[in-house]
Formats: structure tokens, C-alpha cells, sequence
């Protein structure tokens, strides 16, 4: 085999051993378990808890380990299945790394003490999520980067969705336990970002045909899909609930959503598509889009009412923005968008964080009860009215969006040194042992045989 | 494309629009959060069990909503795979919209106060099992009805099952946490009566010749669903068990019941079919029977010897119906059963309550010790004889087959007006754009391509 | 069809109704479900704990029955997946069998109490394991044995495996919660010695061509299986640890590793392979050695980094394994290995009891603290010094081999009567009706159409 492809899977593999040799020397140095199992609480100089400012509620509830390492991992293998077996490979490495790299960056801002990084089961549902904003961000570019430029792209992504979170959460005491803004949005427009700025014309010829091949196989795995995010998500967004009794709405309002947003799919889709019946694919999509919606809401509506109409607006717009605002968005602003993660994961985040500070707004003790301490603690112990609240609330959308925007601008520009991209095209052709890392590249006239499977599912 | 097939979509759109429309404004009216999630306990004016009778075990375990609403999603999503990718979004559908409209109803009967319905954790968990039911029932008749008669299906069933629910649960206080009757058997009979009164001769000509080539793919999905069986339904089954000590037992029973229903397909399939081994659906099946026999007795069995018996056995009768029973069915009484909803519930069901009935009769303070309080408290509490017990559970079982029939036939008899059935035939076939509108349409002429699936899975 | 086929198939229907009801008399006779349920406290006259010697820890946990099926069913149908459509058939036989077989044995020596076997949750916990063992070895001689030969290896391995066990934790007091040795060492050893004692030459020459044809259908299976291992894995090792306190540890352990094993799959892979990135059977190879080596370790470490430094070095070794090892396996040991599970199961298991035996050493009531006692009570308690604990550790090792050398052995020649053995190889070929049988059949001749499934997955 040519001497281009030897060294192109070479540099991958390079690149996989030193980033987890790094990693494995910063754990021994950096990274302890936490003294979360002692039977003692937590020690009151480490803030055990991730995102509420005061003290009287962070003691993590130590007895669930098990059930919250089954959800979030749940949750993974949700989005990891979303992007079909020919990308799944890809998708479990960019997981594998981001959740270490996850653990350690987490760990220096949230659970630092002495010098050591405390890591408990609270550092794993924090880097689940984090890694889950990173699967967001590879569905809008799938298909256009290669493995090494995947990689590099969850490193800086990791780090700077951390300090996103960090910024909203702790600094300036957002609610957005479900993570409307810190994965959905952040996560999204990341990767379109990324999309931009790698922009390439002439690369979706083929793509019509490959469709109909991989149609059934397809379909197999967005059932599958569709079931983990049913039985998995509406449980998992809870468990970042610090408080439990907050939990419970949390969760029943997901439930409500999701299954408005899958009506809308059923009204919409006869509409806009020539057929009876929705795909499941696009089942799948509504899903995603009716539980990025309650990310921030989900604790805060007080009737189901709310929530079953959320979902279906959102459930409408998902589709009209695939239908409409995904062509405008390749053709004017040159943004290809692999896996529609705009119309899935940004509107509807973007959209969630607005009816997070509308319900803001509406919160009064009398109304909110015992639950005002619950989800905004700083209104509950008077140190901020409510207003302010809303304000802040609000303000955390544009600071994310720029966030997102100027490190997808960074990420895509780091992406583009020409060493990382894959070996020229001519080869790449000629040669079948190549065909997996083309299919994954970055080169224009690459046979994009398979790539109908990612852009599918 | 043709007038009608437009007209036929868009039918469909327009329903579940009208429909969710209703469901919000309904939920708007009515539906407010249960105060389950509050510090104190639940108001005492508020009957927050939904089947014990008694007031000294109605608190509901606030602690694990969570894993209550994994558990009733895990057993959904294992009914959906059961219909194979070509039927999955129309059980979507059934789902999303029965959940919703049974947290209404039920929540009219059991969690209404002061006008309003208290919405709460067990609010999902009645709906999912009431779902489950209808889920069965569209088992039947899948292939032969249109979507928009699936809606309508949904709707009626929903109610009646609800209404057939109360009145064994609350009114005459029978021991059903498993749902033999409730569930398995109200669904099955329910169904195939809807499937008599829709019957429609030359029906099953092709079919054979499509089950040959969708066999792998349906392979596939017959191992998820049977696993998603194994891992959820256990478990599930108990949390409808008020009493958290009475719990374990089910479970165990459950276990022990599914093992050995399994074993019994190894037993009886390479003596009725020439193959070797038995086919992924056919241990799917028996897995089902063996669940549903242990419904109403999983919690009253002591040994797990009675699990096994009981579990052996059914998993012999239910092949034994699909070689001699179904035929019979379909020639002598015109039932066509799509997926042997009869072998697989029905039957199941009635004997899981005969069964239950005798257990009953054996109960004795002596042999239940503390926990007679649990599974009978009305036996308990002296306000009823073991005799009077068991002779409620037993018409329980009349009662449960005449609602079921009275309400299928009902039901099938609104699905026969003329305004909801699929466009002419000859259309169908020249129109590829309708071909999933045919498959699932109730035209007697119309191409059944793609039946073999939902025949087969 | 011809009258060989016939009593092919009716040897396995009689042997399966022959250990059925041999089964539940067994049942009858012994089984009643624990006190576990009951209010009070486990009696003390029943050693309701599976491994620890000392008393003030061995109440169960009651309360997560559900969660504790959840999880070990999760856990045998990760295993079910591995094997493919083709053989789940047989494989869900192995686990009916397998489990109410272990309840039983398992029963006799852990949960016997006056004439009496006790079953409750903890029944189950541990019978999954040592059917997870059976699965272990059958992966070793898939597609060479028929399901007559597959129940006798499960009868036999089941006894063999659970004996194993109470030596070790029992006897021993070896601690070893996560099965590195009690599980996984023990089923591939046992499996690759069958596997010796049944070699048949010329049996892999069709395989490479069957390999193409069904690598999309089995990468949907590997990634479903993999995802389960993800999610159910980590959780479920915890199940064992009967102190509550040191299951945190476990669980986080186990999840470090399975990252890291990944990482080393996508490093080693492009060298070894002319592939960019690796087949999602190699990264499920790679996630079982992470699982398997942090078995006996992953209560014992104390901070991230070693979880990763074995993840890691375990990842390497496996798929090296597979290049260099298995085919001198073949070649000079004639040792088939059908689906590697030297690799994946073997070595690693053996790797973490070398790793648990140093960490032993290591251990000190300084770096362990209030943990020595739960993970060492002897050490703790004083009656055992570290050294002493750590020989003992280290003497387990050869013991299990020795046990599991000599178990497979005995039934492999047991395998070999020829009673057993599928028809002549001309009847097989001439009739289509046998191709199943045949297909898992002991006949060297036989037409081994479909063993690329197998070897596959």
C-alpha cells in the first residue's frame, strides 16, 4: 500500500498514544478519588457539588453511583448509535478521550483542593455531559474531517465547553441543569462554526443515491437509537439536579415534551414530505429537538401543560428548519450541516433557554412554593430578585453563542494546518486500503462512497 | 401524485394536530404536578395509590422516579421493536399519543381532586401499562388498518381499559399488580375482536415469499426486543406493587417464570417445525407468555417451583396455539391475528388468572405470614374471606373477556365507517408515493409488499 | 426428512424436557425464597452474604432488587449479543439452563440452611455470574459443537465453576468481587481446553469469504453489544461488593479502564491492520480485557491513574493476542479459538489477578483507611497479615487454572461419547432441512455455511 495512506493511519495512531500517555501522567499526578464514599459528608473546603453556590444542599447523594454511572453512560450510547456503524468507531474514540479529558479539566475548576483533583461519580455525569456537547458538535461536521482532525477538535472543544459551563454555572449562577445552553446550543453552533470554516464546495454529488442503499440498516439503528434517548434522557437530565425533590418535575416534564415533539413529527411530516408516515430517522430527530428544548425549562414549568406545548413547537419548527433553513444555510452562509444538528440541537436549545427566562421572569414564591430554594437559590435567600434572575438567565444565550462561535472560528482554523488534512486525492482514490480514512477526510474530491450512512442517520 | 393519496396524508396530519390540540387544552384545564415531590407526605384527601384500598401503604415511593420512569420506558420501547422498523413509527405514534391521553383518564379516576388531576410518577407508570395494552391490541390488526384507525383505536381502548382497571382494581379490589388481566388479556381480546369485525378475506396470500428475505434484518430486531424483555420487564413488573416488600418476590417469580418458558421452546419447536433450533421471534413470544402468565400471580407465588411450573407450561401452550389455534382462528371464526397477539397474551392472561384464583384459595395467614397484609390486605383486615377473595378474582376474568369483546367489537364497528378507510385500490398500486399508506391500509386489493414484516416480527 | 435429522433434533427436545423437570423437582424439593423480604434482618443462621467471612457486614441491601435484576439481566444479554443471530438461539438456551442450574448448586453451598436452599436477589446476582462464565467458554468452541453437546458443557461447567468459587471466596477468603478469576480466567481456560479435546483439523478454510458478506449485519450487533457492555457493565461488577462503601470505587475503576482499553485499540489497530480505524468487533474485544482485568483490582485501586495504566497495557495485549497469539494457538497447541476469548477473556483476567495480588501488597491500613476493612476484613481484622493475604491472592491464579485446565478436560472427553455427536457428514450436505444443526455441529465434514457468523462476532 502507498506510503501516504501508511503514514496517515500511522498519525492517527501517533496521536491516540501520546494524548493518552499525557492524560494517564496528568491523572497520577493531578487526579485522586474523592472521599465521596467515606461515611463521613463531604468535607466542606471541596465543593462537592457543581453548580449551586451554597452550601446547605451539596452533599451528592453517594447512594446512587450505580444508577447514575448506568444513565449517563445510557445517555453516550444514545447519540453514540445516532451516527450509524460506519461512524460508530469514530464516535467511541472521540468518547473514550473526551470523557478523561473531560474528568481532568472539570476536576481543575470544580473539584480542585490541595493540588489534587477530587473525581467521584459527580466528575463522571459532568464529563458525560461535556462529552455529549463534543458528539453534537462531530454530527454537523461527520463526514467532511478525518479521525486526527476529529481528535483535535474534541481536545479544544472539551475545554472550552468547560469554561462555558463554568462561566454560566458557578460564576454567574445560571440554571441550566438540563443543559439547554451549556451542551445543546454550545454544542450545536460549535460545530457549525467548525463546519464554516472548514467549508468546502462540490461534496455532496452522490449522496441521493447512497441513501436509498443503506435505507433499511438505517433504520434498524434509529430504532434503536430512538429507544435509548426514550429510556435513558428524560432519567438522566435529572441527575444533575443537586436537589432531589427538584428532580421529579424535571423528569416528568422531558417525558412530556418528548412526546409532544414526536406528534408534531406526525403532523408536520405528511405535509412536507410525500409520504404517510414519518421516517424514523426524523422520529429520532423530533426526540433530540423535544428534550433540547426542557434542558433549562424542565425544572422550572409547573404544570405538564407547559411542557406539552413546548414540545410542540418545537417539534414543528425541528422539521421546517430541515426542510427550509438547512439549504439556505449551505447556499448563503456556506455551512454544511452533516447531521442537522442545527435544527436538532441549536434552535431548540436556543429556544429552551428563551422559555427558561420567560418562566424566570414568572417565578414568584408564591407560585414556585418550596421549590423557589430549589431551582433559584440566590432569589430564594434574597440576595437577588427575580428580574436580575431573568436578566442573567438571558444574558447567558449571547454569551454562549459568542463563546461557541469564536471557538468554533478557532478550532476550524486550528483544523485547516494542511499536516493534519488527509493525503491528496488522487491516491486516495487508487487506493481501497485508504477508503476508510477518505471516507472520513477532508479531501474534496475523495470518494464520499459511504458517506450517505453518516449523512442519514 | 393523486388527489387521494394527498387527501390520505394529510387526514393523518390533521388528526394528530386536532388531537394533541384537544390533549393540551385538556392538560391546560385540568393536569397539575402531584405535590409527590414535596417534603410531607402526600395529602391524605388525595389518593395517591392507585390500587390499594387501604390508606396505611398509599404513600408512593417518591425516592426512585427515576428508575420507575426508565423501567416504563424500557418496557415500551421492548413492545415497539417487537413491530420491525416498517411499523415502528406508527407505534410511536400510538404511543405518544395513548401516554398522554391515559395520564388524562386515569388520572380523572384515580388522582382527582378539587377538579383538578394530580400528575405524578405513578401517573406514568398506569399510563405506560395502559399503553402496553393498546400496543398489544395493534399487535392484531397490524397490517390491516390505516394510521388514522390506529389513533382512533388508541383512543377508544384507552378508555375502556382504564375504565375495565378501575372497576377490578378499585371497586372490587382485585390482586392484579402484574396486569394478567388488565393488561395481557383485556389487550389480546380487545384486539382480536377489533380484528373480526375488520375482517377482510384474501388477505395472507404473499406473505410467505416476503418472510424469507426481511428474515435477517427481522433477526436483528427480534434479539434487541427479546433482550430489552429480558433486561426490563422483571423488574418493571414490580413497580406497580405498592408495597415495597412484596416487590422482591415478583421479581423472582418473573425471572423464574421467563427462564423457563424459554426452555419450553426448546422443547416443543424441533418437535412441531423442521428446524433444529428455534427462531429469535419464537423465543420472543415465549418470553412474552411467560410474563404474562405471572401477572396477577407473581406476587402470590411462595416458591419458586410454582414460577417454573407455571412458566413451563405456558411456554408449551403458546407455540401449541400459533401451529393448531391461529389457523383454526383465522378459518373457522374469520380472526386474522398479525402477530399471535392470542398465543402470546390471551391465552397467557386467562390461564395467569386462573392461576392467580387458585393461589388465592391456598392463601392462608399461616403460609403468607406478613405478607398476606401485603398482596390482600382486605383478607388481613377481615373484611373478606379467602374464599370472597378468590371468588373476585376469578369473575374478574368473565368480566375483563366481556368488556374486552363488548369494547373491540365497539371499536371495530367506528373503524368500518367509510370516511377513515384508505383510498381505491387501483390508485395504490400505480402510486408508489402511497405505498406506506397501502401497506398499513385496510384496502383488501391493495399491494401487501411489505406485510410479510409486521406478520413476521 | 430424513430419520438422522429427525432424532437430531428430538435428542435436544428430550434432553431439554429431561433437565427441565429434573430442574423443577430440584425446585420443589429444596427452593423457598429467603427472609430477605421480610422485615427483620437476614437470620443469622444464614449466611445470606456470598463472600464475606465475617458477620457485621452481611446483611443484603433489600432495597434495590429491581435495580440489582436490571442490571446482571443487562449484563447476560451484553454477552447474548456477542454471539450474533445465528447462535442468540442457542446462547439464550445456555442461559435458561445455566441460571436455574447455578441458583441451584450455588444455593447448596452458600444459601443452604436446615434441608433448604433460600433464594433471593443475591441468588440471582450470583448465578448470572457463572452463567456468564458458561458464555465465556462456549464462545471458545461456538460453531464446532452442537446444542445438545453446548447443554452438557453448561451442566458440567456450571458445577465445576461454582466450586471453583467457594474455594476461592469462601475457603480462600480470596477477594476477588469483579470475577478476574472466578469468572473470566475460569470460562476461557475451561472453554479453551474443550475446545482442545474436541480439535477437528481442516474445519477453517470457507471462513474468510463468509466475513465480507455479513460484516454490515454484524457491526449493527457489535455496536448494540458493545453499548450494552458500556452501559451495564461498570454498575453491574459493583453488585457483588456486598459493602456499599467500597462499590463506588469499583464502578469508577472499571469505567477508567474501559476508556482506556478503547484508546489502545485505536492505537494498536492501524499498525496491526492495514485499516485507518478499527472494526467494532475489535473495539468490543477491547472494552471485554478493559472489563475483565479490573475484576479482581477495581476494588483495590486507589486512584484513577492505575485503572488507566491497566486499561491500557490490557488494550495493547489483546489485540496482539489476536495477531500473534491466537494462530500459533491454533497452529502447535491445536487450539481453536472461535471467538478469541483468550484474548479478550483469558489473559486479562489472568493480567488483573497478577495486578490484584501486587495490589494486595501494597496495601496498608495507612493508603486504605476505613477501606481495608471493607475490601480485606481478615487483613483488617488481624487474623491475616498483608503478605499472607497477597500469597493467597497469588495462589488463587494457578488454582483456577488448574481447575478449570482439568474441568474442561473431563468435558470435552464427556462431549467426545459419540452419542452426542451430530449425523454423518453426507446427510447433512444432501439436506437442506439439517443445514442448522449441522451448522453447530461436531462434524468435520459438515458444511460450515454459516460459521463466519460466529467466528465473526
Amino acid at each position: 500500500m502507498s506510503e501516504h495512506a501508511a503514514a496517515s493511519r500511522l498519525r492517527l495512531s501517533g496521536l491516540c498514544f501520546l494524548l493518552q500517555i499525557l492524560l494517564i501522567l496528568l491523572f497520577a499526578v493531578f487526579a485522586r478519588y474523592s472521599p465521596e464514599g467515606s461515611p463521613g459528608p463531604c468535607p466542606p473546603q471541596l465543593n462537592c457539588s457543581r453548580r449551586s453556590p451554597d452550601s446547605a444542599f451539596q452533599q451528592p447523594r453517594i447512594q446512587d453511583v450505580r444508577v447514575q454511572v448506568l444513565l449517563s453512560f445510557g445517555l453516550l450510547v444514545a447519540f453514540l448509535s445516532r451516527y450509524g456503524p460506519g461512524s460508530a468507531a469514530i464516535s467511541i474514540l472521540i468518547t473514550a478521550f473526551s470523557i478523561q479529558w473531560a474528568v481532568l479539566i472539570q476536576g481543575m475548576l470544580y473539584f480542585f483542593l490541595n493540588g489534587k483533583i477530587y473525581v467521584g461519580a459527580q466528575s463522571m455525569v459532568s464529563a458525560d455531559l461535556c462529552t455529549a456537547a463534543v458528539l453534537i458538535s462531530t454530527g454537523a461536521v461527520l463526514g467532511r474531517v478525518n479521525p486526527v482532525q476529529m481528535l483535535l477538535l474534541a481536545l479544544l472543544e472539551v475545554t472550552l465547553c468547560t469554561l462555558n459551563e463554568y462561566i454560566l454555572l458557578t460564576l454567574m449562577g445560571v440554571s441550566d441543569s438540563g443543559g439547554s445552553l451549556t451542551i445543546h446550543t454550545f454544542g450545536a453552533y460549535f460545530g457549525l462554526m467548525v463546519s464554516r470554516v472548514l467549508y468546502q464546495p462540490h461534496k455532496d454529488k452522490r449522496k441521493r443515491e447512497e441513501q436509498q442503499d443503506k435505507g433499511h440498516q438505517m433504520d434498524v439503528l434509529a430504532v434503536v437509537g430512538t429507544i435509548y434517548l426514550w429510556i435513558f434522557w428524560p432519567s438522566f437530565t435529572s441527575t444533575t439536579t443537586v436537589h432531589h425533590n427538584a428532580e421529579n418535575w424535571a423528569v416528568l416534564n422531558t417525558y412530556f415534551s418528548l412526546v409532544a415533539s414526536t406528534m408534531s413529527t406526525f403532523i408536520l411530516s405528511p405535509v412536507l414530505y410525500e409520504e404517510g408516515t414519518p421516517r424514523m430517522v426524523q422520529i429520532q430527530d423530533a426526540t433530540l429537538a423535544g428534550l433540547a428544548v426542557m434542558g433549562m425549562a424542565g425544572e422550572m414549568l409547573l404544570t405538564p401543560f407547559g411542557a406539552l406545548i413546548a414540545g410542540l413547537l418545537v417539534g414543528l419548527i425541528s422539521p421546517l428548519g430541515f426542510r427550509f433553513f438547512t439549504p439556505v444555510l449551505h447556499s448563503r452562509l456556506k455551512i454544511q450541516d452533516t447531521c442537522g444538528v442545527h435544527n436538532t440541537h441549536g434552535l431548540p436549545g436556543v429556544l429552551g433557554a428563551l422559555l427558561g427566562t420567560l418562566l424566570t421572569l414568572l417565578a414568584t414564591a408564591d407560585t414556585f412554593g418550596y421549590r423557589l430554594e430549589l431551582v433559584f437559590p440566590l432569589v430564594a435567600q434574597g440576595s437577588r430578585t427575580v428580574t436580575d434572575q431573568a436578566f442573567i438567565q438571558l444574558s447567558a444565550l449571547p454569551l454562549t453563542l459568542l463563546l461557541a462561535t469564536l471557538g468554533g472560528c478557532f478550532t476550524g482554523a486550528v483544523l485547516k494546518i494542511k499536516v493534519l488534512r488527509c493525503c491528496p486525492a488522487a491516491q486516495c482514490k487508487e487506493n481501497p486500503g485508504l477508503r476508510e480514512v477518505a471516507e472520513e477526510g477532508s479531501d474534496p474530491s475523495a470518494s464520499d462512497k459511504e458517506l450517505g450512512i453518516s449523512t442519514l442517520v
